[in-house]
């Protein structure tokens, strides 16, 4: 019984240890304790060298098991160290096609070619190849070629002999699919049914054909939706005309849901590419500063909209202390309201309301939280404040303020969506911004009106 | 071969039309023709009286289904309308255990014990209690009671018979545990490995022992993880001294998943609880509320230190400009700083580095931002204002902040999570007001002594 694998410093400086001695036999002996998962964790840990003396002495499963779990920059950067035909051999020759597919994808035409020529198996060749013209995150893309398909025909015992004879290829058998001469996809067969049933059975006496499937140009997202929604293991990837291509295991599907989840975070985060905190210094600040430029960028306009009310702000700069509330609530609006949409829209979750139903919902929900807030303001500056003139500005211009950016935050995303752009954009840098800016300026054009009129009388 | 269900207009209004019609052969059809997760999708489309007609209809496994299917908040809003006896026969007898014991824990203990009364099979009721007693967020929350377990002195003739007598119960069978007299597990066998060998082959022979299994303490986020990174599509949970108790089902670490991302994403866009844009108005406005008042009250705070400040701002009103974007660039960095620690945490990707490291590290990324912007706003304020103190005020000021809140939102999640509260709370409205408020604090304090030092020359 296997204990759940925990990486420490120690070790890792005994891994580290063992490198530097060259120490086959014990290095073997430590492989052969790890599950490939936990190798490729402590590949982080390791320099290239080290890496490398490592992973060649696996056995060539595993090897590409590693490779597999490999995060892409890491894999990147260990194959770059190594010569086409060890990764050939090594590596790619034992991995799915579809991992095989997603590492060699990453690679240049001329590295991709040099590779392929080395792989000795022309099938696995082929269907490394055929993946490759898949757009990476469709189902194409993420489906592998490795499945076992049986003829409707067939009884259970020659199903078994044709399991037999592809398990070696093929890792995870949940499903059979059942197709008939022309390979189009007829339904599937567990393997649960398989052993339950007569070995004489006929597969078409047997077969479940309420199955749910996915076209090679679903997208990825899409396709995660659907596996999710109908708790499946696995679906069968089929192309225009339902012949039988490929299938799609819920362990790809997991990493999709992740990685759209981390997308979607690190935009509303500000941060505009995939970095970890392990990541150098230097990834890290590239990432951060496109969106603290934007910051820079409104701030600047920001400053350029109060210079016009220099003058104003000489004679009352008591208009000034709620300059950073009135921009700091019409950002914080503006990020609830989008982010609600982008949500609905990753999960399917918008249901059947109309754009203009959903504009009026946010704009009652602006117009509460509005109204309280805007209550609560006044509330606070009649007491604490003695300048009328600024406490009816405030709340009036946090009201409109939050209404503004309920319905901005809202539009945005939608607008996006419609021409297929990714709606989480707007949940950055964009909206804040822009709602930023906008509350100033609704700020002080309330202010300069209010206090001027106060002046009047 | 099935189609992917679209919902639409002309459907629901095709299935209300059915039930005003009470038209039940026809509903029946309908029903017939659509997945349970379909069916669950629906119910939001409908009014709790369409709902129980349709429902109602439904042949008890999929009712099951539906129920287990229906959101939380939609769950318990059907439940509600039904008595007790028709929730246990109608539903509860045909759910998994983790499925039903979802649902009554959901209910007031009284009607737990109602429910269980009427569920007829003992040991289904049994199970349920069982369950109930495990902390929702655990591998034991999350498991099932339907799994398949063989002694390993059996033959695979053996396992099959008991597959048999037990299918009816376990939907999805992958894998048999193998446990010996003392329900101890002991290694899994799957159903490829049984349909391969010969069926007089005896277990213990076949046992894979190298598994992965959790305790029923483990959290649910680390059992996903551990799914996750194995590729598992179920793992068997014990207890302390390694009795199998139950499995736990991708499908449901899939929802694990999606909801950790879900909170994180709303936590981060300050939204205090699980709400969709489908929701009423009145829900989507006290999710949203507590963020706003924590602004609000941030920028009364925010006030108070800018009114310290009237005197100069009177004198130099053009200290008011960048008010806001010294504001904003806090906030920014915060949160990208406090998100990047609050990601690392949720999928373990910090890797080994110390907390000074990681300190150190942000440092860097704060002190590289940080000069680059202090000097772009330099460059800008030398060509376009003509106030030199209020640019030199401007770039240290902005500096400071950028490591300030470099260093304060990587810490504060660190510590969050020292502490077991959950690190995603310091992504929100504390990150960004704190900064916002120390943000302001610093510029007008700078400001002050710059202008003070520029006067007296």
């Amino acid at each position: 019984m296997e204990q759940i694998f925990e990486l420490s410093k120690e070790y890792i400086e005994e891994i580290k240890q063992v490198i530097a001695d060259k120490d086959e036999a014990k290095a073997k002996e430590l492989l052969n304790e790890l599950h490939a998962a936990d190798l490729a964790e402590i590949y982080d840990e390791l320099n290239i060298e080290e890496a490398k003396f490592l992973y060649l002495l696996l056995d060539t499963e595993k090897a590409a098991d590693v490779l597999a779990e490999l995060e892409d920059n890491d894999r990147e950067r260990f194959l770059k160290a190594l010569p086409p035909e060890v990764i050939a051999r090594q590596f790619i020759d034992e991995m799915d096609s579809d991992d095989a597919a997603d590492v060699i994808g990453e690679m240049s035409e001329e590295k991709q070619e040099e590779v392929l020529s080395h792989i000795d198996d022309a099938e696995h060749a082929g269907d490394i190849v055929d993946l490759l013209n898949y757009d990476e995150d469709s189902a194409g893309g993420l489906m592998a070629k490795e499945y076992i398909a049986v003829q409707e025909d067939w009884n259970i015992e020659k199903c078994i002999q044709e399991i037999k004879k592809q398990s070696e290829d093929v890792d995870d058998i949940y499903f059979v699919y059942v197709v008939n001469k022309d390979n189009i996809l007829k339904g599937i067969v567990s393997l649960k049914d398989l052993l339950l049933h007569d070995s004489k059975e006929i597969i078409t006496n047997i077969i479940n054909t309420e199955i749910i499937y996915v076209k090679t140009d679903t997208a990825a997202e899409e396709v995660a939706n659907i596996m999710d929604k109908y708790d499946l293991v696995a679906i069968p990837v089929v192309d225009s005309i339902n012949r039988l291509l490929g299938r799609i295991t819920i362990d790809d599907v997991v990493d999709v849901i992740r990685e759209e989840a981390e997308k979607d975070y690190q935009l509303i985060s500000g941060i505009t590419s995939d970095v970890e905190s392990s990541d150098h210094v230097f990834h890290l600040t590239r990432a951060r500063l496109p969106w603290l430029l934007i910051g820079l960028f409104g701030g600047i306009l920001g400053a350029q909209v109060i210079s016009h009310y220099e003058g104003d702000l000489r004679i009352y700069p008591e208009m000034a202390f709620f300059i950073p509330l009135i921009a700091a609530m019409g950002g914080n609006v503006g990020i609830q309201s989008s982010s609600i949409i982008v949500q609905g829209l990753a999960n399917n979750s918008l249901g059947l309301e109309s754009t203009g139903k959903k504009l009026f919902k946010e704009l009652s929900v602006g117009f509460m939280n509005g109204i309280i807030c805007a209550a609560l303001i006044m509330g606070f500056n009649l007491i604490f404040s003695d300048s009328m003139a600024l406490s009816v500005t405030v709340s009036i211009a946090l009201f409109i303020v939050i209404l503004f950016a309920s319905v901005f935050g809202t539009i945005i995303p939608l607008t996006l969506n419609k021409f297929k752009i990714d709606p989480a954009l707007a949940t950055g840098p964009f909206i804040t911004t822009v709602n930023d800016i906008m509350g100033l300026l609704l700020y002080l054009t309330i202010g300069r009106f209010i206090f001027g009129m106060v002046n009047v009388f």
